[in-house]
């Protein structure tokens, strides 16, 4: 089984947009135990998209093709699928019916234009866009077969998941594929490898992948065969050989970020949390509030920038940031303090630091960072170096690197 | 001039990466008056990779070859590259030392797999990696020309900078190419289409693309022509025209966020800025502190979530936030004024609305903004409704929606 995508779009080519079509299809497919043998990106001309096709057959047997597919005159693609398979436009009434549901539901007087996109192929079986007009294609020839999907994301990923993956997985066969996500905090790739051990027993039960990120590394397992109970008895086997020995790094065996986590623990507790950020910025604020639902943890942030912010806010004494300057472990832990005396939160978290390009020196170079807790947990601070040139890097690791502090403090974590 | 695209990786088909390699040079080159034929995205197999250079050497002359090049066991591009010229492996003593003084000027140990990165094709020119241990090469063979470059962004682009666009721009021949940004906010695109007027005369001169985003409307003209005078001339009639009738919403005539040009306006004042947030949660504060060097304009943020906070941190009345909620006019006027006062800066802004998914009523439904402004400018207050189901398009959009308040009010303009 070999399967090829075509993301078709003269936006993509100039870069205006970028294919995160592609990658989102990558992922799911791997999640369910196939792979993608090749990525072509062409733009919207007729010849670019038929020889496409007439390559990617010459490869493949399960064809995904996305865009092109809207109301517009640059949108070509459903032509191109005509002359390549050789046949004509027939009027679909079941089409023409739910697009005019759509526009009555918005409130919107139709277009002509849209009449239009009721014209479907001839031969092909056609996928119902619920989430826009474009309905989806599905050709088969010389035992390969074709799906062609609207290049919006949010309506080729409803098309991917209600019709084109459970056939890419019933053309599979019966096999059952289970996946486990282990997500970690607070340590490197490498000795994450070196303290589960044992890499080469595991790999034999699971399929194993490390994805690192700012935010830590998520551990991915896949396991896959004949029958449902010895592949989740494999994939418990590994899952408890991967855990046992890198527990207090675990945050979530789930594919969730951290600030999620935190979140879920602390709306369990009924507990409040608020933030001092100094170099990150508002950055850990916005990752809590793009939670739904985060009034429901998160008190306040404040975000002082300045030192007479710090002192007034927090009550950050005056004399400790001349005596250590505002980078430094004391005006973390005073920082952290403040926000939970002014708040009247069980928990706070703070960070100060230097995200560079500018602001290091020798002593206090780019790069490094002090974040603080103060609350039920207890106190504490801890101090870090962030190698990377980069401003927005920078605050990312500081963010999660305060972050986690914050998970240790609840769970009285030693690492 | 055909150019073509191969990215690699395996990292890219699995989705674990989103290409966003293949979309920087799309726009490089459009910059530059050339166009990207087809992206081709292969993983880390020599047969992949092999097959790939042959199909684009069958359409394209140039071909930009980007990923692989790592000094582990998985790139194999350079292998790749070998086999499909025919060539073998020289060592070449530069690159060496380049590579012995990067791990020393970073204080690191060389591990013995950096060392074979100097082994490089013998028939290839080299690129040197300013940012990294892997040299890129260029081939010529049949007239046609393939530049390999590093898969790690910051290195591709510096090499595409230093050598791969001069070197195609020359091939292009001595056409003259000009770019011109202009950034607006505050208008749909339709209207800004429809309030330009004239499109097809504009587009005589040069050539026009509209690109909406949540932080506004970008235009971007593009003019080529053999005389570089003849060009300017023309690119100037066309920028005149096309601001002409829209002055207000400009905000830039450079590609470049709103959030830096209010920066760069703030630090040629010497003024200061804090902002009260609510459901924007630390958003605004985030995107300027992203800005090198903003201790310079931005005070302070607040991320006044709960009512407490706002009463407590900016003076709300709490009889206001009872009598009108926290999500309207009065407490979006009372937020700005209060952080002005608390804060000490010359502006104030505000965002108090509902982001959702939840928290919305038939009166206030999700997308319900009200933005303040105080300080310097007088005051302003006003009331925005965004059409949008995701929490974090609409904090996006809210985010500029008050960062444009305060635009108009810097600039006194009535929009």
């Amino acid at each position: 089984m070999r399967i090829e995508v075509i993301s078709i779009g003269d936006e993509l080519l100039i870069g205006q947009t970028i294919n995160t079509n592609a990658a989102w299809i990558g992922q799911e497919l791997l999640e369910a135990g196939m792979e993608v043998g090749r990525v072509t990106t062409v733009g919207d001309g007729l010849g670019q998209i038929k020889q496409a096709l007439a390559e990617a057959a010459g490869r493949a047997d399960y064809i995904l093709v996305t865009g092109g597919l809207g109301p517009t005159n640059d949108d070509i693609t459903r032509t191109a699928a005509c002359e390549y398979f050789g046949v004509g436009l027939i009027r679909d009434e079941a089409t023409l019916d739910h697009i005019r549901r759509l526009f009555k539901r918005r409130n919107l007087p139709m277009a002509s234009v849209n009449e239009s996109q009721a014209l479907v192929p001839e031969t092909a079986r056609l996928m119902q866009n619920d989430r826009g007009t474009a309905p989806g294609y599905i050709f088969e020839r010389d035992g390969r077969h074709y799906y062609f999907m609207p290049g919006v994301p949010y309506e080729m990923k409803a098309m991917m998941t209600a019709v084109v993956l459970p056939e890419l997985q019933k053309a599979k066969g019966g096999q059952v594929i289970l996946t486990h996500h282990i997500a970690t905090i607070g340590i490197a790739e490498s000795s994450l490898y070196e303290q589960i051990g044992g890499i080469p027993e595991i790999e034999a039960l699971v399929r194993l992948a490390f994805l690192p990120s700012p935010s830590g590394v998520r551990i991915r397992l896949n396991a896959m065969g004949e029958h449902e109970e010895e592949v989740r008895a494999r994939m418990a086997r590994a899952v408890e050989r991967v855990c046992c020995n890198i527990r207090p790094y675990i945050f979530a065996e789930r594919n969730i970020p951290l600030e999620q986590a935190l979140a879920e623990e602390l709306i369990s507790r009924q507990e409040h949390l608020g933030v001092a950020e100094s170099c990150t910025g508002g950055l850990i604020a916005n990752k809590f509030t793009n939670l739904a639902g985060s009034s429901r943890f998160f008190e306040r942030g404040l975000v002082t920038y300045s030192n007479e912010a710090k002192i007034q806010f927090l009550g950050v004494p005056e004399d400790l940031i001349a005596l250590h300057g505002a980078v430094s472990a004391p005006v973390a832990e005073a920082m952290a303090e403040g926000v939970v005396r002014v708040s009247g939160t069980d928990h706070g978290l703070s960070v100060t630091g230097i995200a560079g390009p500018d602001g290091g020196t020798p002593e206090k170079p780019v790069g490094l960072v002090y974040v603080g807790y103060a609350g039920k947990g207890g106190a504490a601070v801890e101090e870090h170096r962030v190698i990377s040139g980069d401003r927005l890097v920078n605050k990312e690791r500081f963010a999660y690197i305060a972050m986690n502090l914050l998970r240790k403090q609840l769970f009285n974590l030693q690492t």
